[in-house]
C-alpha cells in the first residue's frame, strides 16, 4: 500500500472545468434557473469532486466503523462500554437504526470492527480490521500508539480504494459505533478548533449535569496529560482519538485522492473530519456535511471547517443515520439532474426579457 | 357531498390518547432516548393525526393542482402564462422536478387542472376539474365568484375523501403550478398576517428589481380594489387568491377531516394553509411544513402558523418538489419505528441509572 504522504500528494483541489458546462445543464432543465436551490449545489458538487459529466446515479455505500475508547472506565457515558459490541451484532442482524435507513435510502452498508473490545466470529457482513481491543483510557495516557493512528487510517483508505475500482460513480458516507466517542471527539475538536473544552462537551448519549461534569473534567485531564500537538493531526489522533475516528480519517483521505463525493455524519465524524482536514486541507471540498446535530462541539467542528450541514434535526445517534437521510438527498438531487426534460424537450417556453 | 360547515366539524383537535404508548415504543428501540430527533417527532406527529398504532407505512399521494392567474397580464411573473399549460403537459410526460422527485420518493402523484387556460384533452394521469379557464385579474377586481372560491375548496375536499377510503395509512402531499401564483399568495399572506406588501413578496420565478417593484404596486392595486376581508378566508380567496389555491385548501381540509397527515410543500401551499386554518384552527396540528423556501413571505406565513419547516434548501419550484423529499423523510422515520429492533430483541444494554 501507498505511503499516506503518496496518498495526500494525490488529493488534488476541486476541478472547475465542469463547472459552466453542468451549470448550463441545470439550466435548460424545466424550471427557473437555480430553483432547485440546494439540490442544484449538490450536483454541481458531485460532478466537480467525481469529474463523472453528465451526471450519474451514484451507488451508494456507507461505512460505519466501530471501536472502544477506554476512556468510559471514567464514567463519561450513559451506556456500557458492552454496547459497542452489543450494537455491531445488531448491525449485523439488521435491526438498528442505521439499517432502517441504509435499506429505506438504497444504500449499501459496510460494518466495520475498527477495535471492539470484543471477539467477533467470522460473519459475511463484517469487517474484521481490529487495530486493537478498543484505546487505552487517554485520561491516563495517549489513546493509542502512533502506529497504531496511521494503521487505522489506513484501514479506511484501503477501504476507499476498494470501492473505488467500481466503474459506477460511488457516493461515499461515514458513520461510526462507540461507547465514549464523543469525548474523543470532543477533545480532538478542542485541540484542533482552539475551543474551550466546556464549548465542545455535551451530553452525547444522554448524560445528566453530574456527569457532563466528569466528562469535561475528564477531556481536560487528557488534554493537559497528554499535549496532542495540534500541528501534527496524526498525534492528535493518537492520543485523544480513536480506531473508528481513524478509520473515517481514511475513508475521507482515500476517498478524497479517488475523487469520491463524501457524505460525513454528525460528531465524531466531523471530528475526523477536523483531522482529515489539517492533514490536508483540499480535502474540505470533497465533504458534504450531512446535518447539524444535537452536540454543542458538532456546531463548531462544522464551523471551523466552513460546512454548511445539510439537515438540522437534532439528531444525536451516530452510526452515519445522518448521512444516510442526506445521501438520499444528494441522489435525487442528481436524479433531477439526468431525468428532467429540458425546455427544448418539453416545449416550454422559457424566461422572458 | 357534505356542506364545507359539516366538513369543518369533522376536524377536531389531535387526539393524544397514543402520544405515551408511541413514546414508549420508541423508548424502547435500540437508540439513546430521543437520538433520532426531528424523525422521532414525525413518528408521533402521524400516529397522533392518523390515530393508527402502531406505526405504519405510509402510502405517499401528492397532489399538483394547475390553474392560470388573469394578473399575469399585469407583468407580475418572469414566465409568460402559456407555461402553466406547458408544465402540465410535462407533468403528463414525467420531465419535470416533481416527477422525478415523486419517482425517487416512491410516491404517487396526481395532476389536478383546476382552472388552466388551455383545453386538455382526455388524459388518463389528469384529473380534470377546471373551474374556469384562469381567474380574472385581481387588479382590477376579485379573481374569482364566491361560488368559484368554495368550488375550488369542494375539489380538494373530494380528492382527500376518495384518497381516505384506503385501508392503508394515506400521507398526504400538496403542491401546484400556476404562472402568477407567488403574486396571488403574497396577497393573501398580506391580508391573513398583516404583514406589509413590501415584506411578503418576492421575486417568484426570478423577477428584476422593476418587475418586483411592479408586483409590489398591482398587490396592493388588487388589495385596495378588493378589501378582502380578512374574517372571512373565504372572501380572502375569492378577491386575491387562484383556484389551485382553493384547491389545496380543500385537500387540506378534507384530509384534516379524514385524519391523514398532510405535508404542505412551499409558499403557495402555506398560504393555501393559512386560509385553511383560518376556517379552522385545528387543522394547524395536521400540516408538516416541508421546507422553507427563498420566498421572503413564506417565512412570514410559516411564522404566523406556527410551523417549523422541515428543510432549508433555498428551494423556489413549487410543484409540490419540497414536499416530495420531506414526505420521503417522514417516510424514512416511520420506517425506523417499524423495523428498529427493541432493546430486548437485540440483547443490547439499556441506559445506565
Amino acid at each position: 500500500m501507498e505511503h499516506l504522504e503518496d496518498i495526500l500528494k494525490k488529493i488534488k483541489p476541486l476541478d472547475n472545468n465542469l463547472l459552466s458546462l453542468t451549470q448550463k445543464h441545470l439550466d435548460n432543465l424545466t424550471k427557473p434557473p437555480g430553483s432547485l436551490g440546494r439540490l442544484e449545489d449538490l450536483v454541481l458538487w458531485a460532478v466537480q469532486v467525481s469529474g463523472k459529466y453528465p451526471p450519474q446515479r451514484p451507488q451508494k455505500i456507507l461505512f460505519t466503523f466501530a471501536a472502544d475508547h477506554g476512556v468510559t472506565d471514567e464514567g463519561v457515558s450513559a451506556y456500557p462500554k458492552a454496547v459497542t459490541a452489543q450494537m455491531v451484532l445488531n448491525f449485523l442482524n439488521g435491526g438498528a437504526a442505521i439499517n432502517v435507513l441504509a435499506r429505506h435510502a438504497g444504500l449499501v452498508l459496510r460494518i466495520v470492527d475498527m477495535g471492539v473490545d470484543y471477539d467477533f466470529e467470522k460473519h459475511p457482513k463484517l469487517i474484521h480490521k481490529k487495530i486493537n481491543a478498543g484505546t487505552q483510557n487517554m485520561a491516563l495516557g495517549p489513546a493509542m500508539s502512533r502506529d497504531e493512528a496511521i494503521s487505522s487510517i489506513r484501514v479506511g483508505i484501503q477501504l476507499a480504494q476498494e470501492v473505488a475500482q467500481s466503474d459506477q460513480m460511488i457516493l461515499l458516507g461515514t458513520g461510526e459505533m462507540g461507547i465514549g466517542n464523543t469525548t474523543a471527539s470532543s477533545a480532538i475538536t478542542s485541540v484542533l478548533t482552539g475551543a474551550s473544552v466546556d464549548a465542545v462537551t455535551g451530553r452525547g448519549t444522554g448524560i445528566a449535569n453530574e456527569a457532563l461534569a466528569n466528562k469535561r473534567k475528564v477531556i481536560q485531564k487528557a488534554l493537559d496529560g497528554n499535549q496532542p500537538n495540534r500541528d501534527d493531526a496524526i498525534d492528535v489522533l493518537q492520543k485523544v482519538g480513536g480506531f473508528e475516528i481513524g478509520g473515517i480519517v481514511g475513508l475521507i483521505l482515500g476517498g478524497a485522492s479517488e475523487r469520491l463525493p463524501i457524505v460525513i455524519d454528525g460528531f465524531i465524524s466531523t471530528a475526523a473530519a477536523l483531522i482529515a482536514v489539517a492533514l490536508k486541507p483540499e480535502v474540505k471540498s470533497y465533504l458534504l456535511a450531512a446535518h447539524q446535530s444535537a452536540e454543542p462541539g458538532h456546531q463548531i467542528a462544522l464551523a471551523s471547517l466552513g460546512l454548511d450541514p445539510l439537515l438540522s434535526f437534532d439528531m444525536r445517534l451516530g452510526e452515519g443515520t445522518g448521512a444516510a437521510l442526506a445521501m438520499n438527498i444528494v441522489d435525487a438531487a442528481l436524479c433531477t439532474a439526468i431525468e428532467m426534460a429540458s425546455f427544448d424537450q418539453a416545449g416550454v417556453s422559457q424566461k422572458e426579457g
